[in-house]
């Protein structure tokens, strides 16, 4: 099972794509990045098709995202929110299965502990993914422990009718 | 030129199509609503779906949105930022110019007064569009109160460089 997680920004879009077939494995991880001072509508244009090119590469079953219930502020959640939003659209009209997990289900999930903090986490993606070195930037890192995260729960979640 | 005003929200979004050729007029107005306890994704999918079917059908030069800068809380900002995204991103794939006015410039176009309230605000915009009765629900009278703020104010920005 093939699966695109995903952390979303305005700024910067972390993606990490893991194949669970067999031992967990990253296929792809990084950032797709639109510019600064270019106005947001064609900002999301570039996080759009970025997100389309990747499950046009990788042919992902599921897209994972992470569930925000808090921001910075309400102009952040306002930002963040718009770029979610062209982030679900794509996965939906590709027909992926969307799942949504709190930070807490993804620390718990990856680490087996829901309060694990941000280098504990990524040492962990790490050591599942058998990378030489942490995953960088934290966007792209982040990405891939959502996509574990359902890599690993999506199974019991099948079986559960949940 | 005509234009498309959106108000977004995830449950419903309002919309307004303003002719200002000559004097305004309302060539459309009304909500595209997309069902409760459908998945998030599935909604923003309708959402934009029906936007696309807005500028099809009426061929808008611009899109003009509220720009927001305050919401009830951060969920409901990161909600209304989902549908704002997919708005935007439909007005940007089309190849239609993007406004976003403050609720403020909003007011101040419709009723020469910053401070207006929203029966105010109705009121004038059902004057200006010669309509028979103010036009309902607020979510389009919101969308018909943006496009006609875009329509009066950007011969001007124009003008001016802006």
């Amino acid at each position: 099972m093939i699966t695109l997680g995903i952390d979303p920004g305005t700024a910067r879009l972390g993606y990490g794509v893991v194949d669970s077939a067999g031992e967990a494995r990253a296929l792809a991880y990084g950032v797709v990045e639109s510019r600064r001072g270019v106005p947001m509508a064609e900002r999301l244009v570039v996080l759009f098709e970025g997100v389309q090119a990747l499950i046009a590469e990788h042919r992902p079953e599921s897209l994972a995202v992470e569930q925000l219930f808090f921001a910075r502020n309400v102009t952040n959640a306002l930002s963040v929110g718009q770029a979610r939003g062209v982030v679900l659209l794509a996965g939906a009209r590709a027909g992926l299965t969307i799942a949504e997990y709190t930070p807490a289900e993804v620390k718990q999930a990856v680490t087996g502990y829901g309060k694990a903090d941000k280098p504990q986490m990524q040492e962990m993606v790490r050591l599942i993914l058998r990378l030489d070195r942490v995953p960088t930037p934290d966007d792209a890192a982040d990405a891939l422990a959502v996509a574990l995260c359902h890599a690993q729960t999506a199974p019991f979640r099948e079986l559960v009718g949940g």
